[in-house]
């Protein structure tokens, strides 16, 4: 058996996320599907660095997977692509060795939040940011308040309060703000993620960025361990896996 | 009554084109849905500088409406975009003399044609560009060819087979081509179009591009002022109507 590496993108609009579930179109039948038909029936299972939601883009989620078939990585991928549906592709294929493993060996990674802050959201962005209403926020008390959360902490405020991880805590690398003309993206690095975390942050920054928050209260927020302390859990539409780090 | 002009936008992915026909999802119909309810049930008519086809796109479509009610421009814009769903929006809004007509007062039009030539092509363009799958077409050919067209022609050739309209002959102000990344697009100015004819330049220059032509083969299918000799109508979903010149 032969242990390949995929790095994958997909526009999650469509799909009721990442993971397999019974009688939803997800990333993950999506792709067991066709690997299936490649494999003459036979189920191929397939591993991701972890799930996403409904509605969240990846632009460098990765997946691994074993299979007995000899087809070189380019044209392995070239067949994958041409029976895949088009919302997931399959950007960069290689063989690896036996001991990778898409989740387990991933020692970080980095996601991208996009708002749209043009006053009148374009029609071809409704899916891919999160709408402001031409609202701009202040991005240096975002970026202020981003300042308490780098570093390692238990983001126990952070994390859907009903994430039964035992363990939550967390280092993040680093959390910056890039305008892309009328577009906020607030580009987070970190070795592991709690279930929604991201879009929790993204959340709290955007209401400490239109000064329903101070910056300082990041710091509260972290230290109460109470997910109701924080603010909402910003769309899942806005979000982006960009890159998972080995 | 006050005559009300828009510049709306729309992806028209999920549109079965602009104009309203029975039992269909259009752009018209649901413009003309929201001012109904805005109007208390009553009917309003809205008329558009012309028809794009289902999965076509614009950025810059005008359609113009009469109402009696007297909300300034800017608000009632803000309520027609508040109940619109979000694969239309209303971009400009104007109160204008009674005599401009969408369609009939327009002096021409501006529309692009977009080809993704990635190798791999991006889910979140699949709707939105036309893949080549990595193929790059030889852009000198093809700006020598759209030469050929550019000016006043009698452009039989270069529309749909069963268009009614007995006058085909139409003036094309220029024909540029742009790369943006990956992308290729055509930007094509011209008093007016027939149907399909943007799309039959597009798919029959990309054969110039390709080599499956020579340039100046151009001027030959206008000369045969036979739809048969030009080359395939490009897909809609790579076309956008950008803007209406008055």
């Amino acid at each position: 058996m032969r242990r390949m590496k995929a790095v994958i993108a997909y526009d999650g609009t469509d799909f009721s996320g990442y993971q397999a579930q019974p009688g939803k179109r997800t990333v993950q039948s999506e792709i067991e599907n066709v690997l299936a038909i490649m494999h003459k029936g036979e189920k191929v299972r397939v591993f991701a660095s972890g799930r996403t939601d409904a509605r969240v883009h990846a632009t460098g989620q990765v997946i691994h997977f074993d299979t007995p078939l000899s087809i070189p990585s380019d044209k392995y991928q070239m067949a994958l692509n041409a029976q895949l549906p088009g919302d997931v592709r399959i950007l960069e294929m290689e063989e690896v060795d036996q001991d990778f493993h898409a989740r387990f060996s991933a020692k970080g990674k980095r996601y991208r939040y996009k708002w749209n802050c043009e006053e009148v959201q374009s029609p071809f962005k409704r899916n891919y940011t999160v709408e402001t209403r031409g609202r701009k926020p202040d991005v240096n008390k975002m970026e202020e308040g981003a300042e308490y959360l780098v570093g390692t902490h238990d983001f126990t405020s952070f994390c859907a309060a009903s994430t039964p991880v035992e363990d939550k805590v967390r280092t993040i690398y680093s959390i910056h703000f890039e305008w892309h003309d009328q577009e906020l993206h607030m580009v987070i690095e970190g070795n592991g993620f709690l279930y929604n975390m991201v879009r929790i942050i993204a959340g709290t920054l955007w209401e400490v960025g239109i000064g329903k928050r101070e910056p300082e209260s990041i710091k509260e927020i972290l230290e109460a361990k109470n997910r109701e302390m924080a603010g909402t859990t910003a769309p899942p539409h806005g979000l982006y896996l960009e890159k998972v780090f080995y």
